[in-house]
């Protein structure tokens, strides 16, 4: 006996594949144009606007068919820094971890937004500049010109309505050109050095969202940001990678709630496992094959034996109703979705606190090979994940770029002219940050000493050349 | 002038039409492939899924045509012991208050449930007894086993993805099973001793959900619980009767919302309530007739000289507004619709107590031949109706069951092997209930003797033979 | 780079030339149905019920081919006496100020609304009488006899299911008729003497609230109503006026949110002020032309000299987030949306205190020619608007018909019969009040001199003609 929960689809379960088909048909269309182009101008890079986690096209498919990686990037009012940053470190990851161009943002506001707030002075140039720092070689806008007319006409840009250069708007992106003129190329194809990967896979996104049961609530997203929000805190350079990227260059690999496990990937976190890498996965992980085919024999599938565990029944809490567990001395919540699972080799970090399955495991880790697998078996608060994925990186010997205070974010990009450090200061309050090793502020060159302390206006944004 | 409320079809006024062609069109279909089954097995009984309160299809005409009545009985985590309770009093109903059979229920999960909880130890077992209880004479699963793919891969089944036999799930199903088979045929083909019916017509259902106005927030079913709650929870027997059933069984009739009276149908209450039964009805009744076509004269119609009422108006409150009134000394809401109306014979028993027509009367009673016919010209709340429901039953001489604590349901079976009366403990704490007969505990066969006391812990249920 | 906002033709930006074409294309066919009625029948007047703001059709191009307005008023419970009066005035305005029917109203209860709730006693006379204290000639119902059947058979009617002449309802109706025939034609074609205008233009609805951006919160009848209620308040006649109709007749004239303004009637308003008019209007206007093309050259587009301001910026806040400004020494929140502007030539009245635009003007007035023209460049509250409209039309020398109570209307008619006086009470306390000059109560006759008291019961409503 079914109902539908949405989703027509659902009902005869081709869900994910109907969203595959549909991708790979727009990609082929996509590779039509390329290739006509190529004819006329062999020489042309050619590129796409992509969109983030725009959930219809799987972009890992997609860019190894482009050039180079080019996106647009608009976020909304209240989205978190960390949230832009995410998308950035995307959008790298889709190329291969090289960088990419900022192809579209707004200089000042969008016309699609419910509330389209003003960016506040320094916001553009912050947002620019966290580009550039998560691997943008190029910052453009749309647009230069507002239309006057259709459906874009209040949409912001370079030039208003007004056509006066007077504006500030127009100001603050001049003043943007010139301070990147005299950056230079000092960061341009710097690279992200990561340690950390945490998996994304639009397959596994669409077949998990589009699957009925267990909780409306479960959304790949929202897992992904949940270890996502606490590495970029702690200013880990982290790369987001597909189920293609090789994970031997990581020491840790995040990958929450890997509901899908194609064929092979279980063996390729097997050999990382066993080759000393930490992996982490979640709730409702291992459970189908690349067809959204359940992996017979008890959840999660094939990787049972890397996490040792068998996880019996999930249950599905309503909104409002919570779990719990202690990690460390302290009680967090257990929320969303609870699996309820028997050790088979791994051991017991911590267990329910309450309902018929008090006491049974809901986190483990398991020691395989010369590495270790972890098992989160339910969502939890932000404190926890703050807590909780330090400890990871810290015991695999992952550091973070800088100790920052809240809001102030620390990226490094790596090239031929060295490592360029990224201080951007999300807050609007100044904040004062330590530095790690010597550095050189760009442009201007004024020299900095390990341990001195550099003082960010609200919104700042300095670059630094280290030695 | 007009302005649409949704349905398309208010527009026109046809919509119950539409909604029994619809029914009707479904049930030939069906017919069609009952008549090709017998024709190949014409000893085979033949039934289909009924799925309780389903708004789309007239089961009392369906149930004419199936050999046996079946049903799906999923039940939302939220629903009450009562609600489940009225759906299989409902199925019980439209097979003429034959036993049915529980065709399908899930082990422990839904996948399409918004939030899949788990069933808790012994609520699988609780629900199937409840069934019994009510009338079931089989207890099916959907599924024996989980699939592997499409829509319904994570639906509840005995057998797991992990194909294995030591999970919860199973052994609880299994231990049903045994308890099952000690049973017997105990309570088999035994029926539900009722005095009380409540009517529930869906021709009613749909007119009366597809017209526009005097309410949004006037719901069938919402009145129907009002009554059915309060007898459920003195233990009272209730048969759910469709306009083509017999009255004369019964000492009590509640038909609840009636806003449809067939023609004829008066004709069945009069002679009813002249024979001495008690009927009860409420705001918005005997308005039109099979045709949705309003009965002129003034409402309640047809009922008017039953009742002894002519309501002039009927005042439709905004969420968040109430009137009043008062019964036995308490003072009750009068929500959602008030009708105001005129003494035409019957006596006054509460007036509102606000508004232009406070003191005009909200609740009569008429005397008609050597019965009684009740009028409850608005909606109140569950004080209210446990309080009036429980004078109404007993005024007439009609007992319930059992005296048993809050969240304990007792009902009985009677049958060619004597009365057996289950005892439900819903709650969550263990209850006790003090025996009205002597009897003996099935299976085992404990004796107990009128007065003795029995402990059942908590979502415990126990069978009895009674002598 | 775009995203749908609801209206699919957002995309495109051609919604408000779909909505004219739509509205013209009704009213062709309006036209050829006029035509062939007068073709048999050349000297009956024909017109067709309008419905006030009826946003899908443009009633100020279909009254010039009505031989007179009339039209439907169905306000819902929770509507002001300002926003019923509104309607009125918009009606009376697209008829060039002349008379109209009230084709249609309901006795007693609609079906339509989502709670139907009776016309309290009073209630119906009330409304009756505040359309002819607004113009209306003729007081009309729908419907005399309730329909047995269809969708409207819940709709109020004079004569009720119960096809009796002694109901509330009836009694009602047949009263007023005897009232309306007492005051004979003493205020019939009588107009509304007002020097106070609102423009209301439905191009502009179209235009403003199918385009994307700023503010999804942003309503062009809010805006309406922010104005036309506080001089509804005050007893302060209006005329609702379209852009092809004559502005001298008016001392001021408010045009709140206008969005568009049309080749030419910039100069329409240049005219005005320059006459001595004094004109109000308020942030995003001035902006596009006819065509929904923005005027280039900064906004407010043509109308920038005659206010003497640019506006650089809109900044649209968030639900919940506000900004602010002090008005004659009070704080009032700056909400929804926020014009940057600059003074060119205009005096600051006000600006704003918080944000990077604090100290910004927000409220600017301009001297232009013998007349005054206002901006306010954000949206405030109920009090901040009562206090500024009532400065504005006392310093342009404008009175109210009486000073009264809040709740209690005033309203004048002049005709052949002299000046007809409306007093309306709409609440439910009687109120005082105090005449401004003698006057002969109709019907009846009683004498009251100027000075002298009133009392009105609650929902009472009095008419007088003035010596």
């Amino acid at each position: 006996m079914f109902q539908f929960t949405g989703f027509p689809l659902h009902t005869y379960g081709f869900s994910m594949q109907y969203m595959r088909f549909m991708s790979d048909s727009m990609l082929d269309c996509f590779r039509l144009e390329y290739d006509e182009i190529k004819k006329e101008m062999p020489d042309v890079p050619v590129t796409t606007n992509l969109m983030g986690f725009y959930k219809n096209l799987d972009y890992q498919k997609w860019a190894r068919y482009m050039d180079f990686v080019s996106w647009d990037s608009y976020p909304m009012p209240q989205d978190t820094p960390a949230e832009s940053a995410l998308n950035h470190d995307l959008m790298r990851g889709v190329g291969a971890q090289n960088s990419f161009v900022l192809m579209e943002q707004t200089p000042s506001v969008t016309n699609w937004h419910p509330y389209n707030r003003l960016k506040r002075p320094g916001e553009m140039r912050l947002l620019s500049l966290q580009a550039a720092a998560h691997g943008a070689d190029a910052i453009q806008f749309f647009q230069i010109r507002r239309t006057v007319g259709a459906c874009e006409k209040f949409h912001g840009a370079v030039i208003d309505h007004a056509g006066r250069d007077d504006t500030r708007v127009f100001r603050e992106v001049a003043k943007l050109g010139e301070e990147l003129e005299a950056l230079g190329d000092v960061f341009l194809e710097g690279r992200t050095p990561s340690e950390t990967a945490i998996l994304f896979d639009w397959d596994n996104w669409w077949a998990l969202e589009y699957s009925a049961g267990p909780s409306i609530r479960m959304k790949y997203l929202d897992a992904v940001k949940d270890y996502y929000a606490p590495l970029h805190g702690l200013n880990i350079p982290v790369d987001i990678i597909g189920t293609e990227d090789d994970l031997s260059p990581y020491k840790v690999v995040f990958a929450p709630l890997l509901y899908m496990v194609k064929t092979g990937y279980d063996e390729k976190i097997r050999r990382f496992v066993a080759d000393g890498g930490t992996f982490v996965t979640t709730y409702f992980s291992g459970i189908v094959d690349e067809h959204d085919l359940v992996h017979p024999g008890g959840y999660p599938g094939t990787l049972k034996d890397i996490l040792g565990v068998w996880v019996e029944e999930q249950d599905a809490l309503p909104e409002g109703e919570q779990n719990a567990f202690v990690y460390k001395g302290c009680e967090y919540p257990a929320d969303m979705l609870c699996d309820i699972m028997h050790l088979e080799g791994a051991q017991c970090v911590s267990g329910y606190l309450r309902d018929f399955y008090k006491e049974t495991p809901v986190i483990t880790v398991n020691a395989y090979g010369k590495g270790k697998a972890w098992y989160v078996g339910t969502r939890s608060s932000r404190d926890f994940y703050r807590e909780f994925a330090g400890d990871i990186v810290s015991s695999a010997g992952v550091k973070g770029v800088l100790e920052t205070p809240e809001g102030v974010e620390a990226c490094v990009r790596r090239g031929k002219n060295g490592t360029v450090l990224f201080l951007l200061n999300h807050n609007t309050e100044e904040a004062e940050v330590i530095l790690g090793t010597g550095c050189k502020e760009l442009p201007g060159g004024k020299e900095y000493g390990c341990g001195d302390s550099v003082v960010l206006m609200p919104k700042d944004v300095k670059v630094f050349l280290c030695c």
